[in-house]
């Protein structure tokens, strides 16, 4: 669950903005045919197998709107869900929950499915020592609920965004001049909380970041041999993250590296919805 | 391409918070080894086939950071892309092409994702007179960029949010008492400009429905033969607009019923992205 | 009234921006002699006979203020009210109930004006079929407000805005070289639950409209025979609006045309308020 | 005119929020038939003789939507103009004069108008040492586009709001226990750049106030005889409002009363737009 | 204490910026070790004497976290607070106490050490008829909580804002040409409820300032001699400010000059805060 | 200097609510006697030796409010600066100048302050390998600023927020068990790329937090022989912050002990503003 200070100032701006953006002046249809208040109830029904994850954000959607609405869930972030399983009840005002419906589905649906698809691709790191880390690839806007769903999802979360981690690249390398001189820098510049975090091509580049005291290495496009070169001059000196499709067949080819991170933008970037649907509203 | 006014008002708005979603203080990256301004340029790249889109969202968010900044695109909107294929070289401070590199490509990775499939999908309606629509299943905060793909993809747009547009459920049907009820309120009601959409699951309500002048017919989730017996019912009266799973296979079965429209909302809620990335910064 | 979604997502905001208009810092008159809260009570009176509207935004505006005010309504919108007439007793801290007292005065007189100038003017059309609109020509972030007020007086909303209705006018029509062109290209272009209106100003065009299909027609500046013969050609095969000023004595002209629809910008952008006031406040 | 600061600070963000009242997503109707960007120009025209006022705002909510948007003013506010007159010259991109048009005469007829009704006011005041104020009784969220009306139609500011004047009325006087009292915790209380105005119903209340130190006294509704003899109690230490509904047979009533000021909610509340229009718009 | 109006519509605003410039996330630290709601109790606690000031914006900023929240202040505003003694106890989510701590304790330090230092200050002017200003040089973003402070420490406000007090310095006296054109010209400008302050170098500027109607003026950089000789020109015909370092020797040079006002920029620009403590944060 | 994302995204928006802070609707003074435009130039003058800072957001401030005001700078940020100075010319419109100028001094006065005491401060360490840092006891909505004048007086940054950087204090300690258990919670919830810093009381925490992997460790209130024989378990394995009340005194003592970082408040919450001005406005 998200603690209540980030709901407040940096979850409900953003529903609320998603909500405005689905009723710019006001729901004309359910307008047209229900003039006043009716008390209502829906069932959130699960209509494809994965984990749940957004339960938080689909409920508050609803209490943005009218605070009366009750949302009694069945289940919480992070359980596995079947399809056909009842998810929750939701009883309030029948305009709100046709009002909040699409959008509270919209955050449900695209939360879960990056929470199953985190947690599918998690399972083909068992056994190995590996953590699977996200990305900044989320789609606009969503940060805050998709970096959430990844670790729903038993993800690990890098970096949040451009002000929070370091993370050195070919180009703020070439532009400090070397490998040594581009860690120096930032150990002179950024806040001291900061790891250092570099990514480098070569064995020589691993070298020179490791010598200069670099607290994390992502090895960038290497193949097994060198990457598993690039592990033995490490030695333990940094954390180690490659980047990459991770497929069943891929962790194959790495499973026996000493690695620690293994990151993935599809995570975020590519996860199809988890399929979720309220049925059977009606007047209580 | 969006008219200038849609990008001011409601384009723009969007791209601002997405950057500070990203920069909430400072690129300390870049910041501790960057302290002033270097011109640069960047390769925008392709590394998958498909539909370019989002293009314009794609510069702004750079031109949005710092006026100078210049994007000199080699493609445009809706164009066919392939791997490898250069769409476009961007110049300007080295900072800048940094800060804004992953919400550019976010956008334009996730725009020309949806453009992509869409534009795959209604490959599969060619031969036929019925139009793909997409839906209000968007991302929350995306709809203005999801919508518009959809266009660039050949697809066709149904109503843009629960204010602009009527279409009366089962809920809505309930609460009117009746279908002929329900369609005489939204009448009533909806200003004059709005047609009404209402969704039918059997016979009689397509005859009641017909009857009582609405302008679209939803055919929900009826199988073959009814759809053929409803299509005769309403027999030009009204428009008609089925929904579902838009697949080759799917599409054989109903390729020879007269609908005007598909609808489905895996063209925004489950389309991958098209693999995009920036190549080559260097100074210049 | 306005339904919650409606009032939280699109009214607040806009009585909360009229709030800080009046109130930059603080009230001085009120904190020189009220330094603590003091519960009072506040009658609203009627000052002249009309229409009443907008009591949910006169009580919004004081309980946005401080939550625990109490507005006792006597009245509800859209009932006419007499001078003299309690409408309503405010209880509270008396520093809410000046504070808000301005402002709650300012939204209910300009509704109440233009639901009474709007009821007057409908009751003109009486022993026709004409259906009486409003227009865009409201005031500046007020829309929301006089086109609602608009409804409680008997009116017809028109589109709400650019975004969710198609009116082509001369222009549109010039830009894609006829009649015909532009109705097609709408049709091609908007999405599907828009009617298609066109504002025409001869009989050609008239005949062009109608078999371009288009949903309404506007007839365009035209006297009283040329809109007759108007008629004629669409037959019932496209709503008709004309749009003028209604007085009586224009009615007459107009009362024996089989139009659907005239709309008046006068309605919102020239109606006087009805006056009232807040009376009587004192401790309790 | 409006200086830039003002301009820039509180002018633009209302305009800009105007704009996005009436265009929500995009301008389906221009888009639908101009799908690039297009150089016209169109004429204001005025259709009523009056006072102009607002062409600064009026221009920019063109400029806003694109700064290449040029507007050649024929007449300046505070001009006579004729119906008929030709007022400006707008030149742009075709889509921007089309969306932009009804925002931007929404509100120049609107402080048009304003200007009007305060000018033909005003004018009947003249031969008096009395000046005309308007009040707080402004449209919501339209106070610093009516108030700079009142200004360019010969009138004069009250206090802008309730942060940046005093103005005791009965209840202040009650909740201090005096005049007297309310006056004195006044001085005390607001900064000390504040005159103190204070409401009075009888000539006991005019004693205790003038003596009180007030430095404007608002005579409330007291008959031609009373005012003549809280004038002579006055003599001088104080300056003088009265309030009421300013026409040509009350003014002979007051005019010859040495009062300074007379306060007319009407100039803002219930003045008619001026008519104007913008013609001939056609491509360059 | 600030009124609830003022609260909710100038100061709540501020509070939740402030919160979000502290956790433009979430808090890593508490979240890390905190997974759910933990009732807890903190104690605030004097660490220095001084004038107490801001317990209310202290609470909120708890409160708007969470209202669940309680406050249990033992002290209030303007109260002298001895070093070690306990002001206020805290209840609620250990999570919302640790992520409030900051920003609370950031507003109510520095409003206390304002109310500190102006009580200090005003101590000076004991004995004397002379009354402390404050100034408009107050932090950006601030000026509701400084200018507060300072009248919770016995000083008195200035014009708030450019907006709604008129002084009138060298420059706009330039630009009006002459001291009496200067006051002339902002009588017939600014709206009549503000007195006209004028700043004023030389004894002929004191003459003219006087003889304009000036209703205050400020007395700039003159030596004692001149002063005295002003206040003898200026005789009670209009209040006098003088502007200045007001410490012990300053006040002994000026006590028998018969000013109204001294001003002090350093009152909040350039007072140490007061340190004040959470302590004893601990479960219950 | 700042560079222009972090100006855009996080910078301007504070500056222009800051000047809408101070100009509510309109500089009364200013136009009243400057009803039209006139060119003008002023001087920015040092009135007190120290270190500038700001003279980025100073120069905005004007450049936001007109875009043709012209700023010549003299000196640069970080530079000493002495009494008498001319640091800046600033060329524009005169009521631009007059308008912007409260607010831009505001800002570089406080900067400056803040960066005159850092480097003071700082010059204290001087002959010590200790490094100063800053806190997040910052001005509420000022941190962007006052964190940027911390490194201008080289200073270094702490955490910027709650958001990047890991500190767990007592509570936090207390909620995971102990030290050893904050520690391992925070490695497996905290994005990898931060440093976990611990603050401890006894020599017993710093052995359980070496040894549990603390990236930082704080020693609170120890005194001199305790940090000692803390920085000899620690063995170089953690960074060492100590935090306290800086002066020559102080760091007398604690010169020989090896530790890396002191953490001083009252560099931002106590620092006097450096004394500057705006001199010699005239017409050009």
């Amino acid at each position: 669950m998200y603690d209540p200070i980030t709901m407040k100032l940096n979850v409900e701006p953003l529903i609320l903005s998603a909500l405005k953006e689905d009723i710019s002046s006001e729901d004309v249809s359910t307008n047209s045919v229900m003039p006043v208040s009716q008390a209502g109830e829906v069932d959130l029904i699960c209509k494809e197998n994965g984990i749940i994850c957004g339960l938080q954000v689909f409920a508050r959607t609803f209490t943005l709107l009218d605070e009366n609405t009750v949302v009694d869930l069945k289940v919480k972030d992070g359980d596995e869900v079947k399809k056909g399983e009842l998810l929750a009840k939701i009883h309030g005002d029948i305009r709100v929950l046709l009002c909040g419906e699409r959008t509270a589905l919209n955050y449900l649906q695209r939360m879960s499915g990056i929470a199953t698809t985190t947690n599918r691709t998690a399972e083909l790191l068992k056994g190995t020592n590996i953590r699977l880390l996200d990305t900044r690839k989320t789609t606009p806007n969503m940060r805050i609920f998709e970096k959430y769903a990844v670790r729903v999802g038993n993800g690990n979360n890098h970096r949040y965004n451009l002000s929070d981690g370091v993370l050195l690249k070919d180009n703020h390398i070439g532009a400090a001049g070397s490998v040594a001189n581009a860690v120096k820098m930032a150990k002179a510049y950024a806040p001291f909380v900061r790891k250092i975090e570099i990514e480098v091509e070569t064995l020589d580049m691993v070298r020179e970041a490791v010598e200069a005291g670099a607290d994390i290495i992502m090895l960038d496009n290497m193949d097994h041999d060198t990457m598993a070169e690039a592990i033995k001059i490490i030695d333990g000196r940094a954390e180690i993250e490659i980047s990459g499709n991770v497929t069943a067949e891929n962790i194959a080819k790495i499973k026996d590296l000493k690695v620690d991170f293994v990151s993935s933008g599809a995570l975020t970037h590519s996860a199809p919805i988890l399929d979720l649907s309220l049925k059977n509203l009606h007047a209580v």
